[in-house]
């Protein structure tokens, strides 16, 4: 039962040799959602083996070229591919114009149905299945770019029948779902066999939560309250905190703040600037407040395992 | 004295792990000229060590967005990096009206000059200097993305002075600019000393020709009439003639009827379909036409030296 992040793009807006722009999949239980879609996106989802033909949902934080620009080649490249169905894409309303205008002056029909659905920049669930909700929040970035953060969160799943149990008392196979849902089982003769005994608790479900581009803001801990795993920009070390603020973005010790506010459980860094051509230094920053921090290579795959119960 | 093209991508619509799309750069005596702009050329240059900060001129051979989606990512690092000066844009004047749309809502300001010139579809002299002319010629590709092929043409250079001589003969420095031109020399006594006895002549002038998209039209020929280097696009092999005809594009031995009418020195084949994991085949059915021909990969080097006197 995957959750698992790849990441395919840990720089900012300048790439380097070694780090991409922005862009990440999460794959849960084998559906594949795009975060951000820097240039060159599809050559690295080409790179690290994501079936990026099974994407169907891409997330696009903001307007700044390093989180979008990948797109109109990937959109292409699926149209070529003669993909069909439907692409959601869920950003700012701008996104739309700029593709409509792009695709319309280059007579560009895509293969498939491209579903925008325009960011609200409040908090909202922007999609729901029997398995997970997403959902995005605002961000503080530069006035002509908002951001917004994504929250991918599985639902809260049946209870794990225990078959030598269920065997045992001889429930019969119609009362399996109730049994799951937690119900005590009667037998025939009106004995209650307590659903303690039947069934073991659900894993709890798991979360991810993307936090790029913004500003620190203490309170927006609340928006990723005890998530999983959390990536959180860190375009700078303290030595350039200055340079964070005029930014817009924040530092690795900021990062490392916010995770230990909102108690996640661990917490990944990204969105490095080119300044640092190695991440220990953040690295370091950021474990001096939160423990359980670490930093993204283009192609790390982080697992999100069930908890033990 | 260099003349140099760097391949920065050789495949076609749909890049490979092997082949990003359409990209070129052209070094004529430390003048870089970058051909093309597919997604990721800006990766490209940093991979194989082009210094880019040094591109003045971008020649867009059409808008299908594998020989231009590169540019937005290209022109917003330069502008990141301070770039100052002017770039010169050479492109169907649609890209303005998309570059203008995008950069507006981005709110984006560059550093730099952006002067765009919109190609003509005529045979035209987009820019020359001291050293080069370029040209621009029509080449033929769907109706709604019309391509350009450049000309990129040494001017002719100065004879060189053959030092012994001229000492030998007492030639003042106030007449070697006239000697180089060609004149003879007449010394005090009246005595005239044929140039060819104080000047070797100069190295013929070098050329390169860039063909990408187009259908095969023997009348092309004439554009590029015995240059040293063509490029040519070779996106099908003989196999997929039909697919070749109805898409608008090349096969390798089109490209290769055009190298041998135009009499070209060298022939480059590029901008493969990803259909071919490797470009054996392709070369095979071009040479059996045009001997001289080569396949590029990305990263190739191709030198065009002086031909021999």
């Amino acid at each position: 039962m995957k959750f698992e992040l790849t990441v395919l793009g840990c720089g900012s807006a300048v790439p380097t040799s070694v780090r991409n722009s922005a862009a990440q999949v999460l794959n849960v239980l084998e559906r594949h959602f795009l975060i951000d879609c820097a240039e060159a996106t599809q050559l690295q989802l080409r790179r690290f083996h994501i079936p990026y033909t099974k994407i169907n949902h891409i997330f696009i934080s903001h307007l700044h070229g390093d989180h979008f620009l990948g797109l109109f080649g990937l959109l292409s490249t699926l149209s070529l591919q003669n993909r069909k169905g439907e692409i959601h894409l869920y950003a700012d309303e701008r996104l739309k114009k700029i593709l409509d205008f792009q695709f319309g002056i280059m007579n560009m029909k895509l293969s498939y149905t491209l579903v925008f659905h325009a960011l609200s920049r409040k908090q909202e669930l922007l999609y729901e299945d029997d398995l997970l909700t997403v959902e995005s929040f605002p961000l503080k970035h530069r006035y002509d770019a908002p951001a917004s953060g994504f929250l991918f969160r599985e639902k809260e799943r049946l209870r794990t029948i225990r078959r030598d149990m269920v065997d045992a008392w001889e429930v019969p196979i119609a009362f399996m779902q109730n049994i799951k849902r937690g119900e005590d089982f009667v037998t025939k003769d009106g004995r209650v066999v307590a659903n303690r005994q039947l069934t073991l608790p659900a894993p709890a479900p798991r979360s991810y939560a993307y936090m790029s581009d913004t500003v620190y803001r203490e309170e927006f801990a609340e928006y990723v309250r005890g998530v999983d795993l959390l990536y959180h920009e860190a375009t700078y070390g303290r030595g350039f905190a200055h340079l964070a603020k005029e930014t817009f973005h924040s530092t690795a010790e900021q990062a490392a703040m916010l995770a230990k506010k909102a108690d996640v459980g661990k917490l990944l860094l990204g969105h490095f600037s080119s300044r640092y051509p190695t991440s220990e230094l953040l690295l370091d920053e950021a474990i001096a407040i939160f423990s359980n921090t670490f930093v993204c290579h283009d192609g790390d795959v982080f697992d999100v395992p069930y908890k033990k119960i």
